[in-house]
């Protein structure tokens, strides 16, 4: 750990220890008292650090001192707790939610018997409405400010999530056949492009558009969604890597030995770019992707609860390349929370490696915070602690007895702590959690809309189930 | 889910609807309004389920009716939560939670670097006794009801384990070096032999000898055991197959090929052992340990986080072996609660066995509590919530945003749930932490002694830190 301070901006009023003279409010929020996890270039901790936020935007950072050079109607005691940047969740299905915990008794055709007639059926407005906003206090409970989302009417999703208060990158999924929110094949680009006109430049949501993978979403139309997202500035999110041999199922004619080849090859692997799971990449694959500057969703729980493998995380971080965490849809982790996703951040890389010490718990801090950043091309606003940056913050407490001792903050995220422990969660300069209290919505104002899905949803499994396969697993 | 209702012993004074006269308290405390996972033989799911316990036993466990059989001064309100048996970590080292996070930097020479000197110099006899308080507090908090340790001063966490009101099965240590408890070599024996005598018949704790390793306690000594565990009829709590090829770290003659074919070839593989890890596993022995009806306890989180590979716990599962979910010690860990490791316990079988159907949520939980029950050759007693089991209980609350919706309570468990959805336990009938409030020892009781050790264990470190080599990683 390093000790060193980090010096604010210049403070315009400078009246330490002149106590009597009023002192004009130059800041809107002071957290102070806890452990400064900066995620700098230099991964500076200070310790009885303060954070100074005006506006939307952190304007000091730095040790107790601060606290004489500012001032603020709002101030914030982190009683001795962890203080770092909010969690960026990298991918994401939000609105499954809904449909959680649905089709976990070994079905071998889980697609065909939940999620595809789940989707046909019961995505209405209102439930990706309603659940968006469950799914989104689920994330600030945990301390994610930023997430990163491929579903459908992502207008709702958006509304959603602005009233809870958190930032995303929502792209609107394109795929080959309709689908509940575009009745024709490919509507969702449409349907993406007027989303993309109503939200651009907002201060919470980047709109984005999401070709769902390689082998559903032809050619023609990744380079047209490529040329959209040239000429809106707008990212892409798509599904790379997840199975093995994706390209085997391309239509067209191809040269392409791996889905990264393929995309290099018809122009549209570019910085604007982000892909989710990345499991099966060739070393050739990753210098593409490096070379691109595309960012890469790690989901390790997902992978892991999927059987579909180890993505080659640590290979890419070390070689600094833009990788972020991601918990993917809460129909394959079940949870979105990334604090329970940073264990299997690095245990997933030892298995992988056979080497415990790699991914070292400071790693996987930088990889939740300023790495899920990089991935999806934000890092010039959030992932870390430092003048200039939006106010996105979470405060973690370190008085419950898992949290004890604490010799080393970062270890004491990755391993012992519980989402419980997040106390705040600030984001865009609003604090929208204090002290577990959600400040924005709260769970009690949706919990009729929830438990009506919830009911609706499970009348509706009752008849999916009689469809649904016992698998016949390899130990039978 | 299965919702037929189990019928409790016959009442003995049946007076529903009789509400004016006066009714005897038939029962100590009732549970109800609550989904009941019974962990019976038919895996018995009770919607608005109750659960009666009579001093420390459970005397029926059925439907909504048993509110009018049954009578208690001290009722318990579920609010439609999950009660089920309370969980089983079947191994565990829980004093080392005073040095968790440390040596968490990719450190090459861990083991030398901070487990022995710490300890070597830090083990007091205080120190056992205050972080097992800490230790055991997480563990109520986190719904386990019974652990198994192996350590040193057992009576000390004895001591600490009683007042904090949990069971365990504490095995003292035996090692070939001279250690913080016992000046000689094997010294644990004798040790071992007093604890045994003192502890044997208390109704919580169950003594035992815990020979380190095959390549750390010799022949004879682990004869010596053996024959001693049989005479006092107590468990012998081992570590094997953590490591691969540890018959060849042997110091004397075997035609054993593993270390499993070496305890049996000398003796020793009976009804009465518990090996930790068991990693490296032959299909042979996994026959031997079925044959000897030996426990196992698989330990998902330590075993990735470790890098030492993934047990074959699927096979043992399913070929009816006694195995249950450990989390081992809080240097291998980080934490001791056995939430945490449920989707551990799941998501690494179907890494390993590249299948999603497997270790479904019904089986992990299960595993958590009837199987950690059978790895300590205790399911006679505890495991499940069965008439004529002591009544050990832990309640999750639904309430929070991570628990919506609860479409299969096994589901909502595994993944969904965190320690802190923990609302009660109960060991042994005795609530000891209800609403999440600690009913026993208060982790405010202990602050000042964890802080304490906390200070002097992070001045010690600072001296450890300095010999500790920083890893040359596969990658560097």
């Amino acid at each position: 750990m390093k000790f060193q301070y980090l010096v604010g901006i210049a403070s315009v009023f400078f009246l330490a220890g002149c106590t009597t003279m009023p002192r004009g409010d130059n800041a809107d929020l002071i957290i102070h008292n806890g452990q400064v996890l900066t995620i700098n270039t230099e991964m500076e901790v200070i310790d009885d650090g303060v954070v100074v936020v005006k506006d939307d935007t952190i304007i000091a950072v730095g040790g107790h001192e601060l606290m004489q050079q500012y001032q603020a109607q709002k101030v914030i005691d982190a009683h001795d707790g962890i203080i770092m940047p909010g969690m960026v969740n990298a991918h994401n299905h939000l609105p499954m939610i809904a449909f959680r915990g649905l089709g976990e008794e070994g079905i071998s055709n889980r697609l065909f018997a939940y999620f595809f007639p789940l989707e046909a059926q019961k995505l209405s407005r209102d439930l990706i409405y309603n659940a968006t906003k469950l799914g989104a206090i689920e994330l600030a409970q945990s301390g994610v400010t930023t997430y990163a989302d491929m579903y459908y009417h992502m207008d709702e999703m958006a509304k959603a999530t602005k009233e809870v208060g958190l930032r995303a990158v929502l792209g609107e999924t394109v795929i080959k056949f309709p689908v509940v929110d575009a009745k024709t094949p490919y509507g969702g680009v449409e349907y993406g492009k007027k989303f993309v006109e109503e939200y651009k430049g907002d201060a919470l949501i980047t709109p984005a558009y999401a070709p769902h993978a390689i082998y559903t979403v032809s050619k023609e139309k990744l380079q047209e969604i490529h040329a959209l997202s040239e000429q809106q500035d707008v990212p892409v999110l798509i599904h790379v890597g997840e199975f093995p041999n994706e390209e085997k199922r391309l239509e067209g004619e191809t040269q392409a030995k791996t889905p990264i080849e393929y995309l290099s090859e018809i122009g549209v692997l570019d910085q604007r770019l982000v892909i989710a799971h990345g499991i099966h990449l060739t070393p050739n694959d990753q210098k593409l992707l490096k070379e691109a500057d595309v960012g890469i969703a790690y989901n390790p729980m997902a992978n892991a609860k999927g059987a579909t493998g180890i993505a080659p995380a640590w290979e890419m971080y070390r070689a600094d390349m833009r990788i972020g965490l991601g918990t993917d849809g809460p129909m394959s982790s079940n949870q979105v929370d990334l604090v329970k996703t940073l264990s299997y951040a690095a245990n997933m890389q030892r298995l992988k490696y056979s080497d415990r010490t790699i991914m070292i718990p400071e790693q996987v801090i930088e990889m939740a915070t300023l790495g899920g950043a990089k991935a999806l091309h934000m890092e010039d606003q959030i992932g870390s602690l430092e003048v200039g940056k939006k106010a996105d913050i979470a405060i973690f407490e370190t008085q419950s007895a898992n949290m004890m001792p604490n010799y080393n903050p970062y270890a004491t995220l990755v391993y012992q702590a519980n989402p419980s422990n997040i106390d705040t969660t600030i984001v865009n300069g609003k604090v929208i959690m204090e002290n577990r209290v959600m400040q924005t919505v709260k769970l009690d104002d949706i919990r009729d809309n929830v438990d009506a899905f919830e009911a609706d949803i499970a009348e509706f499994a009752k008849e999916l189930a009689k469809k649904a396969i016992k698998s016949k697993s390899l130990m039978d």
